[in-house]
């Protein structure tokens, strides 16, 4: 029996979240994945064989797994349509990110840019965007579809600031972080606001869609950085992909944007000339590397994951829920560990 | 003093549309306009200008319109926030084809594509996309939601049976109509089921929504055709494009089909070899037009045009509203007559 997809996962906490979140949380995952097939395969014979191989290719559902342990693990099917909702739309902008970088292998399948061209790609990420909508409305809360959309908005900034700073001589820190919180913290917030709207009002958490949201926000940030660090620091055989594909791509960076401060030679270097393959990627991942700017910018995502955890001190969650929270929040900085 | 967008339009009917409406349409529309502004404004300064260009490019703005003949022409928010989710859904597409078409102008202004490039593009179109659940969530129904959905997903479906059938040998007419209503009609009949939902409830108009659904529908259909006899029939001069682009896209559409079936010799010809530059293209077109099929694919759009006319026969609409409707319907298979 192959193991289901949140388990094939780099997150090397989750195995500790599930059993903290017992069998609810399991077969709240399993009819996650359910419906995600029946979203591919409801939809007509062509865009379903695109959308279903997309949908049934896994990945670790953070989100939805986070939406669960924030409505309190509530299995209902408002909390399952937000968790979907929420998947859609991470999945979506990653269709339409493979069509952008020309990708075609994304967690060891075939891209659907790649199967099927970046015309049918495109229009797959269209379908999976609107069928997130659907998926949210059906359940009768505009603060959730508002929510949704908020923070679909910020993913397509995000990816649009990340591609205009692309070989950017100079990116401050500050830039980095609000670049950070629009293409992937907000999603995050976004989750764990959902999980809060649709969590058993019997919680009587007051205050906790705000709470929650900043602890999703926190999270966010805090996995974004780490994933830029496990760019530059590898290794190639945990993380899947070539150290410095960033470097590759003009993507600038914190661990970057800190070794540039601590050498000035590497702040003269353009990457467009210096960085033009994989060998020269990763010489320079060693130099940034060698500054110490990796240590630094794991820390400074240690610094979001405490701010995360602060979060969860405004309100009164059950001791399990909040140990399940805490454990997501330290996975997304310990992940290939 | 230049005409406002709506003005700017090959909708022969327009002008007694808008006499028909009276001053609270002309409201109406420009509270669509001032509000796409806005949204074009608000989102960060790099997706501001893309997003602001693309709004402020105009077009026909004929979807709005249809929201507020069908709402009664109310002019309330929720109706004009229908009209800008309706329209922004529709400018999404259009900014992700133009991407796709490789495409540099629209309506006389150079596309996003051709602007900022194909990244941006689609992050556009992404955001726009976002931004129109977004505006529709705020109003507070979930069955307004769940249309736009709907037909933002049919839109997708559409797009991509269009691409599966490009350079086809044979495709059927069922085939064809069922494309046209995926990716034209689906979103007309939103645009009416959405001014019916947000219409003054003292209408009292049982079934409306319904009605109205099935009259967008079938003028969405009628529109479609007609903009693949356009193609065909130009003049060039009216439609501000070369005759046969859909010829030279592979793109299958109705005039093409009936001349494949009066004229075997040129149901053998494969578009890929025999329809190569902008002079075969014209060449082709004459054929087609040989063969009688224009006026058959007119007379077919004429047909849904009854169809849509017939349907407004179930609700008891006040005088000028259907009056108002019917011009509409009569508008889009006169344009640039």
């Amino acid at each position: 029996m192959s193991a289901p997809p949140h388990q094939a996962s780099g997150l090397a906490q989750l195995e500790a979240v599930l059993a903290a979140g017992g069998p609810r949380l399991a077969r709240s995952l399993a009819r996650t994945e359910e419906r995600l097939g029946e979203i591919g395969e409801s939809h007509g014979a062509e865009l379903g064989q695109h959308a279903a191989d997309t949908l049934s290719a896994g990945g670790k559902r953070l989100r939805p797994l986070i939406v669960f342990l924030c409505s309190g693990q509530a299995s209902s099917d408002a909390t399952v349509s937000a968790a979907v909702a929420v998947e859609l739309v991470h999945m979506a902008t990653l269709v339409h990110d493979d069509v952008l970088d020309r990708a075609s292998l994304r967690r060891g399948h075939e891209t659907v840019y790649k199967s099927a061209g970046r015309a049918a790609a495109t229009q797959t990420g269209d379908f999976l965007f609107s069928r997130a909508f659907a998926e949210l409305a059906a359940m009768g809360s505009p603060e959730a579809v508002k929510t949704l959309s908020d923070a679909s908005s910020a993913l397509a900034r995000g990816e649009l600031m990340q591609r205009a700073d692309a070989w950017s001589a100079y990116v401050s820190p500050e830039r980095y972080i609000s670049r950070c919180t629009l293409k992937t913290a907000r999603l995050f917030e976004a989750a764990c606001r959902l999980g809060a709207i649709f969590g058993p009002s019997e919680n009587g958490l007051g205050g906790s869609v705000e709470c929650l949201g900043a602890f999703g926000e926190k999270i966010g940030i805090a996995f974004q950085i780490f994933d830029d660090v496990l760019d530059v620091s590898g290794p190639p055989e945990r993380t899947g992909k070539h150290r410095g594909t960033d470097l590759l791509d003009g993507t600038i960076t914190l661990p970057l944007i800190l070794a540039r401060q601590r050498d000035k030679e590497l702040a003269e270097l353009d990457l467009r000339t210096s960085v033009t393959n994989p060998a020269e990627a990763d010489a320079f991942c060693e130099r940034i590397a060698d500054t110490g700017a990796l240590t630094d910018a794991r820390e400074e995502a240690l610094t979001y994951v405490q701010q995360a955890k602060a979060a969860l001190d405004e309100i009164d969650l059950p001791a399990q829920q909040r140990r399940a929270l805490e454990l997501v929040a330290d996975g997304v900085v310990e992940r290939y560990a």
